[in-house]
């Protein structure tokens, strides 16, 4: 027998995000030393940020229904590396999470673009199938829709920026911070710390610091 | 001999916030009880939102220079509130704070308007010397002046909301919550969380909940 696993925590992402970058690698931390649960939902700052959606939690402007190479630059990255990713999910979690964490560091720590080279090395360095992920890619349709639900799942909970956490329990916040913490101590101070604001009788809404 | 004092926290509030009412309440336990030293600031929201004001570092349109019968009623409350703080401020810093409390309880407690009653009724029910608090009143460019001090150095911070504090080393950061925290023991659990968060080596930037 092995104990069940823990509800997960959602944590949204958006690849255009070193926040995000930050936060997931902080995931991966807590995945693999101590056991956390997380589960990797896609939300699209693009779309977010539209000005076609004044309100975030009802949008007009959705990035899945956009095409390939329609909007600015960041657009067209931020659905491409989007699409990719849920093709490398269709391999599992595992795959899941190498590819979307190969393909955060190409883009922030070895600043690539988040172009058709940077989705296929970065395939390749998390250890797809590339046979299977070019037929998965292909059903773009498929890929769509599957992104489509975590777009729809962020709207509803107001998802603003990334990375945003959600606690089996429903509390959610984004968590913006500046440093690379892959240490498995200092991931978890950084955890217990973020769960504690949650957690505060005080009702704690917001923390931020002037920029 | 008495302890030196410990350096003061800033808190930057706007009578127009509840969330600033909330954190002077919590400020006022701390500083009563646990003999926290903080030192009451004015940072205006309507200055801060202001369309003029698109670089908030670097202020083109300032309150302490409106007249007071001009703008917004949000925008004449918020100065009369400003300018009879500083007028109460004359009396001490005792009385600063029971007039800040007792006009802060006025508006969002009891739901009265910032007007020249409310001001009067706060001066009155902090105890000042009434007929001293109406003469400072009528110093009314030296009033604008010590106003515009506080304007200028949350300028220079980049406050953007209220209450944000301002720790001895300069760590500073905007705390919305929602509770009224007034138990001694609760209010220290609230700070200690706060200034952690602020402490933190991951360089904690921001945690907001999605709303």
């Amino acid at each position: 027998m092995t104990a069940p696993s823990p509800a997960p925590t959602d944590v949204y992402f958006d690849f255009l995000c070193p926040f995000a970058w930050r936060g997931l690698e902080l995931a991966d931390v807590l995945r693999r030393e101590r056991g956390q649960a997380f589960r990797l939902r896609h939300f699209s700052l693009v779309q977010g940020n539209h000005p076609e959606n004044p309100d975030r939690k009802a949008p007009a402007w959705w990035l899945h229904e956009q095409a390939g190479d329609a909007g600015t630059p960041a657009q067209q990255a931020s659905l491409r590396a989007f699409l990719a990713a849920q093709a490398a999910a269709r391999q599992g979690e595992e795959a899941a999470w190498a590819f979307t964490l190969a393909l955060f560091r190409l883009r922030h720590e070895r600043k690539a673009e988040l172009d058709e080279a940077a989705v296929r090395l970065a395939a390749q360095e998390a250890g797809l199938d590339l046979a299977r992920f070019e037929a998965d890619l292909a059903d773009e349709a498929g890929l769509r829709e599957a992104l489509a639900a975590d777009l729809r799942d962020a709207a509803a909970l107001g998802v603003f920026g990334t990375p945003t956490f959600v606690l089996p329990g429903g509390n959610a916040a984004y968590l913006r911070f500046s440093a690379l913490v892959q240490e498995a101590e200092a991931a978890q101070a950084l955890w217990d710390l973020y769960r504690e604001v949650l957690a505060s009788g005080a009702g704690i809404e917001t923390i931020k610091r002037p920029r």
